[in-house]
């Protein structure tokens, strides 16, 4: 099934805000065997929004469409698709209820701008919005559908997963459920995984898809199925779920989408243990990752970022001799960076990393991109010395994402 | 003048890479009146590309096309806008020459498939990449104009300002030399630098244009001007700099489109300083921001993330008497942060941040979102509480830019 995309606001046309809704949507419909057949990004404009859904239509039978619901003068695309799918304004008491109470919750007073989310084309049906207070609207005709939802990607994202696609997927197979399931993987390379599961893959129902997503060192796992039996897919999905856990063993890091240091981050408050990180080259950015999680401070005691050798030497007790003798990038350093952390926040765990993240500062034998990392749980120590390519960023990025998953090897 | 975006790639409609450069391009653009009516994210298929650039085209004389063009199988872009625009594949010496050169500096063999970028279609005008091996093409028929560029983003960046902004505004008015220059703000509100630069604005050349870009405390001044005669606008540009900085005097921190944590650097570098930070709320993301920048290392020594109040007593050294009386999120915890990340780390300035950043953890009398600032350089402590506003990442950003402004002050 193709399907097309079309993003409203003058905001992203001056390139004032960058659209990461589409991505979203594409990356979670792929899996279904869905193709977006293009994003078109427009601004809040009629006669522009009128020619986009023509050109959609023209092209496919869906139409994803994100953006210019807010309560402002400025976000007309509501009256704009009442105009397309006629009909008129009407009052829709749900969508009341939802703003009253979401505001009552908020403890605002509602005003006459936000009462207004309550209208809506009489040619459309209303999902409701659980997370924002702009109705997402669904409108059909000639056996085209067409669903508006806010720009705010935290209401598009959790939206389309509670309602849209299993809306989505009941509209062009009618009467079917729809179950995702996700698992994050490490230990394997793409191709390795893909062998592993070669017979795994042989044996599933006809109507359940696996999905690979690889990211830098971990893959995530996507299982999707859509049945008329919601019995008969929970019980697959179950078994199957099953399977994969006892052909991946504990290569299977986490259920569900959620970031490494999410994972890293609950994994240590079932064994209540703490951590702490000694950065060189990642400067700070495995500590930035951590602290992203709310609520990290149950576990997350602090961090060293030791540019200088001083530091090394005088924070967390590296010795000069080793430092001289092998040059801060090395095993014997990153090891002590790690131990050293430990025993100064007052850590049981740690993360160490040291390297060149360029584009300066590389030796034939230490070129840009060597990196050594370390991961301390109680007394044991691992490390490993990594090759990354890649612009700075990406090598402080990398370097930081295997920091991360060689600290929840030694957790499991 | 009004332009549209094409923009090429399968990994951009799966999500797996998320699209920057129209956002830039509006960006750079905007302020040379330009409007961009559509950005358009296509597949890498002939027959989406040809029906794109009509649709385009039928909208605007200008298309700028990004993507497609790197050296496998799967870019067909070159060969389309061949088919397109008409002739025949040809070799250009020019980007021979290009390619060679660039595979000489990094040391690598140039095999069958880089060979073939220098292979152009002979209805367009090549502009040399200068930091790339995919050529930019021009192409121009009834009066209308494509210009196609890689999809890598820091080439078409680097580009569009050398040579394709130039070029565009010497097609639209033909003969025109066109100059920019930004200059970064801070100290003012967008409201108050306006009125300040008032009469400024009305005595400016018609040619020559103002832009505000504010950025969290932060505005980019952008003139940008178009004139015919190269030495009026050298001349002009170089009074009206100069008028600048004497309104403004010392709230224009660079000249240049640069981010903060570059300025910081450079000022450091110029004055033979060292720095580190202190970080609670901000959890290593002003270390990171600061080591984001290539050859920081000559300048910053290092960090310590004190997350928990342990960390912030036996590794900062401060005090906990008033940490029991006045709580971490403090004036005097921050300052004392401040000091001892500078003794620790043995250098002469330092930043440090201690705040709610949520969603939990607020009071009444410390909402989320209230972080205390605190900037030393030598003897000079100073301190400031901010109150932001948004969600757990917002709050660590807007901590992080307002660090290093208040360090910025002080360095002045």
């Amino acid at each position: 099934m193709q399907y097309s995309i079309i993003v409203i606001g003058d905001e992203l046309l001056i390139g004032q805000v960058t659209d990461t809704n589409s991505g979203w949507i594409a990356r979670h419909l792929s899996p279904l065997g869905w193709e977006a057949k293009s994003v078109k990004v427009i601004a809040d404009d009629e006669h522009e929004i009128f020619r986009a859904i023509d050109e959609a239509f023209a092209q496919t039978d869906v139409v994803l469409m994100t953006g210019g619901l807010g309560p402002t003068k400025d976000d007309i695309t509501k009256a704009t698709l009442c105009r397309y799918f006629g009909g008129e304004m009407i009052l829709n008491e749900d969508v009341k209820r939802n703003v009253d109470e979401m505001f009552r919750r908020r403890g605002l007073e509602m005003n006459r701008l936000t009462a207004g989310q309550a209208m809506v084309p009489s040619s459309c049906r209303v999902i409701q919005n659980e997370v924002g207070t702009a109705p997402i609207m669904w409108f059909e005709r000639d056996g085209k559908v067409l669903v508006s939802m806010p720009g705010v990607p935290q209401e598009t994202q959790a939206m389309m997963e509670r309602a849209v696609i299993p809306e989505l997927v009941k509209h062009i197979h009618s009467d079917l459920d729809i179950e995702y399931r996700t698992f994050v993987v490490i230990d394997y390379a793409e191709s390795a995984l893909a062998e592993t599961l070669e017979s795994f893959e042989q044996q599933l129902p006809d109507y359940i898809h696996l999905a690979y997503l690889p990211n830098q060192g971990v893959i995530r796992l996507r299982l999707t199925g859509a049945h008329s039996n919601s019995e008969v897919i929970a019980n697959d999905m179950a078994r199957l779920s099953e399977q994969l856990h006892s052909i991946l063993g504990d290569s299977i890091i986490a259920n569900g989408d959620k970031p490494l240091s999410q994972i890293v981050g609950e994994r240590l408050r079932e064994l209540g243990l703490s951590m702490s990180t000694a950065e060189s080259c990642t400067g700070g950015n495995v500590a930035h990752v951590i602290t992203e999680i709310a609520g990290s401070s149950d576990y997350f005691m602090g961090s060293v970022v030791s540019y200088s050798n001083d530091v090394k030497q005088n924070v967390l007790g590296v010795d000069s001799g080793t430092l001289d003798a092998c040059g801060a990038v090395s095993q014997p350093v990153v090891e002590q960076m790690a131990t050293g952390v430990c025993r100064v926040c007052n850590t049981h765990c740690s993360v160490a990393t040291s390297g060149v993240a360029g584009p300066g500062g590389g030796t034939p034998e230490k070129p840009v991109g060597t990196v050594w990392i370390a991961a301390k749980v109680g007394d044991i120590v691992t490390s490993k010395c990594f090759h990354f390519n890649g612009s700075r960023a990406q090598v402080i990025d990398r370097a930081t994402t295997h920091a991360l998953i060689m600290l929840l090897k030694l957790l499991r």
